[in-house]
């Protein structure tokens, strides 16, 4: 018995299947037999088939495609992609690399998993081409096992300081895989203590056996790097980029690096913000760090992803006139055009920092001659610690989706991203990931769909959030048609519930100070870090069109005229970008203090009915995941009392207008 | 050299009083040359009046008293009493103990470190009898070295769940004597981990040495208890104070512990509070506990000093008819007269927690059969964290001179707690204390004005704040006259100051939680703790009246009066009683919501002028002592600043009513 559940690949038995003819054969074409990859997806299929169905396969191996290093750039997406479909006698999978027949294979368990038809599923042939060439999980693992906004137990990549690998890596590995992910960062962007000799002799044999894993799955390792390494490590007295002793250091260092860890894939760099170090520090731009490191590292075929996460975290909260929403813009903006072709900035979906409801990061359809990677977060820091359920895939396909006019076609971000609309050498959408070394990784067994989701979402856009909801609770929880339509009907509104239990219209924060989970309307008002709902007893919301921080300009027409103008600014994010009178009409209809009531009111009431709903299931799902989930969900329910009666009461006790329902606010 | 300050033991070179003749010679009598503390009061005379006048003063000594054993009950200020006087060719120190002795000494090395003129202030001969029986520090001291609301480094008794003694130990000792200090208690009233084991062979043996140690300067030791102690180290199931296995248990454990630790005074308990255990989880009551205890400890002399600190602490917020004020009085008022006569109830000044500005705890006046304590606090929780000066002792003195009307004479709470109104066996005041291991003991050199003048207050409730704060000074800091003129002047109104710039009227609160330093005007709103100011757009207040929670009548009359009526309730507690309009006006003449703005922007405006009078003592005072404050100052202007603006802005964009005056407010 592991000590942890399997989740979606956990293959119990299946019913739908056993009789398929097509199950019992399997050619495979794209990369021989000696891959280690392709062994690792033979394994997969094998093993997968036997507990699903007792059937054995067998193997056919075809034509092999040339091996040629590759560092997920935007050729990658050739070699991943992957054809299924049915022979007379079995199932062909084709790709042009192990890879893409790892995907194939996964792509047939799924079928099987989920009870498909499989003759159905696959009949005209079924080709997926992954939709980012980047598709990536952040770890904020620090290596004495906590993890920063980890909400799941400890790390399960370090105790104590040391790099643990064991079983439970490998089906980490695994589970990863099967979504498709194809790289990762096992360390926290603020490298500190430890974290900063993992580039010294005293991690390297553990990183390269943990590399060479990863690398049988498809998957790229990346490491977090302290970018004040020649300081705090090398004894150097600068981290100037450009002072030649600085670079002389890296040169050799890297050297060392990839010489022994030849799977590494590239650094992840914070620099210049919440107090880490950076190229500022020396007068230097974002782009002179970057490129610093990403000319040295590109003779290894290895890539530097920077943040772009940098503003003024010592603000006063008097100042209206610094705007940290526009903070990314204005520090990465004006060198548009200068990082060298091996540099992907990493932009957060948007300005702030992974509120329930954002505006998109201006950056994205601003940027257009540099790589860019979006960044999400599955962690749910800002949306419910994985206590409250919160299925962000809904939230990821708006963002997808969102049009930012940055050119006359392909203009989504999912189109940027995907590399589509600038052809970018390198681009991707990572995920600051949920896992801990929690029983069933995720804390919440329902938090546990964000993984899931994410990858399958970065693998495939254009998958629907229903569809990928159903697949998880199939592969994950249970086959029963009521079980699934449950479960996926508590999945699908639980973030716009959220949303309506804790900061209104847009304009976020509203959290408790550090810990970020229940309510504090004021806990942010008044502090350092930009992020103000400005209230008083007339209205609420900060001003950021032309008269204000001028902020809404940044985006392209016609989003900066709609964001500019109130009668004209999306509902749902009116309040972040214009101050208005809590009388103001929505175009709901509502005034904005009504709106407040009534969406808190009905916020709290939804989250008792998904909790409703899941007592529902009772003896229908595993005792286990009963319980994990029931004991969230009572949490849940406190915490949505709490923002509930904490944010009427708040609004009530500042403007003095009751509610048009005459309901109870203290 | 020492790595600690010596602070007011200092004894440095002094200029008056070299030529005084009568400190040649020293006739001691009231305890014998063989008695330990006299040896003690000894080696301190003759080392003090070496080291400031360069004198060697012979000693003769004259009848001796008889020993008793003595625990600080009524009887020990006729033991401690002591009475100066000059003779021809010397000075006569006459007592009934060593102790006494102890303080007769202390009494004329004071006059001498503050050059004073000695025939002059013993002419007509001095006596002083302690008027509190038990003056006592409460350390919050944990095994591991931190100290609960310490904010003068880690403690100097442990390390590492060890007990240290060394020279600090004795100079601790030596200094807390000085001032009159006759009990300490030594550990956590949260007794956890290591400390639940102080009462084992584990610890005795230190124990003992530290008890020995403090005894020889007519100190007790006493120790917080755990209350749960047959649970967590006795192996039983339960704590019932009535039950059979319990009391057996303890009856074993009390003679083991009194044995090993021969000079231990009794124990402080926390019972029943703050997720403590206690008596109320086996529905018994709080006489219950403390008498099963004392029962036990009498046979050793002991006492049993029980906290009155009962509240629930997980209130809800929304609730407003359950008042934390009324806890201590509801839970401990009903059995007056149960508790056994080595039982001592330790009484908060205030019903709250230790703020700026509270009314006097309902129990000093109401209990009049039950011996009683009062605690204060030194250790600045909620008053500055040792970085803001604030100087107590004038809050100190308002709350011993407040008149409870228990009686028709002799009803201040300083008549209680020295035991004169009800001639109560056992008496006295506590303070939790502000020391670490700081090299200047208090973080703030101005701090220890507090621990030195919590001691001479509690030994001479008389003394003005303004004589103790120049005594400190002298002896401290400097003889220099215009610098020691400049000290107290910043001493002295320190406390109006920092009230000003925080909580108004009595309202209390409004600070960060958790840490308590800063301002967080709803940082508690909408939190457990009952501790709110439901302050909405028109006013501001808690109705404790008889039309709101009736806390105001718990009081005796004329006070019940007095409170209940907003028009009669004096204007600084007058929040505290009362939910009045921001248009309200005070006595002085204001508006509720113009004496926030005023004394925001006074308060901080004040704290300025402090910091500028200490600027001006560089070069005058030593560079440490100038360098350490100076840095505290340039943090509390900080703080000043973010609480003025703070509670400005937040009144302000409630209310809507604009300053008079058309100051900044954001």
């Amino acid at each position: 018995m592991k000590n942890y559940a399997e989740l979606w690949i956990g293959y119990g038995e299946r019913q739908t299947g056993r009789d398929c003819i097509n199950l019992r054969k399997f050619y495979l074409s794209g990369a021989g037999e000696s891959d280690k990859i392709v062994k690792n997806a033979v394994r997969e299929l094998k093993t997968g088939l036997k507990a699903m169905l007792d059937i054995d396969p067998g193997i056919v191996f075809g034509s092999c495609a040339e091996t040629a290093p590759v560092n997920n750039g935007r050729d990658i997406q050739d070699r991943e992609e992957y054809t299924v479909s049915l022979c007379d006698d079995g199932m062909a999978i084709d790709a042009k690399s192990g890879a893409g027949i790892l995907y194939g294979v996964f792509d047939v368990l799924r079928s099987v998993s989920c009870e498909k038809d499989i003759k159905e599923a696959y009949a005209s042939g079924k080709t997926v081409r992954p939709s980012n060439p980047l598709r990536m999980l952040n770890h904020w693992d620090n290596m004495d096992g906590s993890i920063e906004r980890g909400y799941s137990g400890e790390s399960f990549f370090y105790v104590n300081d040391e790099i643990v690998i064991d079983e439970r890596t490998v089906d980490y590995a695994r589970m990863i895989a099967s979504v498709g992910i194809n790289a990762v960062v096992i360390n926290n962007v603020n490298v500190k203590q430890a974290a900063s000799y993992m580039i010294t002799d005293r991690y390297f044999d553990k990183l390269s056996e943990l590399g060479e894993i990863f690398a049988g799955y498809g998957i790229r390792l990346f490491l977090s790097l302290n970018y004040a390494s020649t300081i705090e490590i090398g004894g150097l007295d600068s981290a100037d980029p450009l002072d030649e002793k600085v670079i002389a250091w890296w040169k050799t260092k890297m050297a060392e690096v990839f010489e022994r860890i030849p799977t590494l894939g590239g650094f992840l760099v914070k620099a210049d913000s919440e107090g880490r170090p950076g190229p500022f520090t020396y007068g230097r731009t974002q782009a002179d760090g970057a490129n610093m490191l990403a000319d040295i590292a590109k003779e290894y075929n290895a890539i530097i992803i920077w943040r772009c996460f940098v503003y003024n975290c010592k603000q006063d909260w008097r100042d209206r006139k610094t705007d940290r929403a526009r903070a990314g813009y204005d520090n990465f903006m004006p060198m548009d055009g200068d990082y060298h072709d091996n540099v992907i900035l990493q932009i957060k979906n948007g300005p702030m920092d992974f509120q329930i409801r954002e505006p998109i990061s201006p950056l994205l359809g601003g940027l257009k001659k540099t790589n860019q990677m979006l960044e999400v977060q599955i962690a749910q820091e800002y949306t419910g610690h994985q206590i409250d359920v919160c299925y962000l895939i809904p939230e990821f396909k708006e963002i997808l989706g969102f049009k930012t006019y940055c050119s006359d076609d392909k203009d989504t971000v999912a189109d940027i991203i995907s590399g589509d609309t600038f052809e970018s050498r390198y681009s991707g959408i990572a995920a600051v990931t949920n896992t801990g070394n929690d029983f069933n990784w995720t804390g919440n067994y329902l938090a546990g769909a964000n993984l899931f989701g994410f990858g399958r979402l970065a693998f495939d856009t254009d998958l629907s959030s229903e569809e990928i909801a159903e697949e998880f609770v199939r592969m994950t929880i249970s086959q029963d048609e009521a079980v699934v339509r449950t479960i996926v009907d508590i999945l699908l509104p639980s973030r716009e519930i959220y949303e309506r239990y804790t900061s209104p219209l847009g304009i976020g924060w509203m959290v408790t100070p550090a810990t970020h989970y229940g309510c504090s309307v004021d806990g942010y008002e008044y502090d350092r870090w930009g992020t103000y709902h400005r209230a008083d007893h007339l209205g609420i919301g900060v001003d950021r069109t032309d008269k204000g921080t001028g902020y809404a300009l940044l985006y392209n027409e016609p989003n900066a005229s709609v964001y500019n103008d109130p009668d004209k600014c999306p509902d749902e994010l009116v309040l972040f970008f214009h101050h208005l009178p809590y009388t103001h009409k929505l175009h709901s209809g509502k005034t904005v203090i009504q709106h407040i009531y009534d969406t808190h009111f009905e916020g709290y009431e939804e989250a008792q009915q998904l909790a409703e709903k899941w007592k529902s299931l009772k003896g229908k799902v595993s005792d286990e995941i009963f319980e994990n989930v029931s004991e969230r969900f009572e949490r849940q329910l406190s915490n949505a009392r709490e923002w509930c009666d904490q944010v009427n009461s708040y609004f009530f006790r500042k403007s003095g207008i009751p509610d048009e329902k005459g309901r109870q606010i203290y």
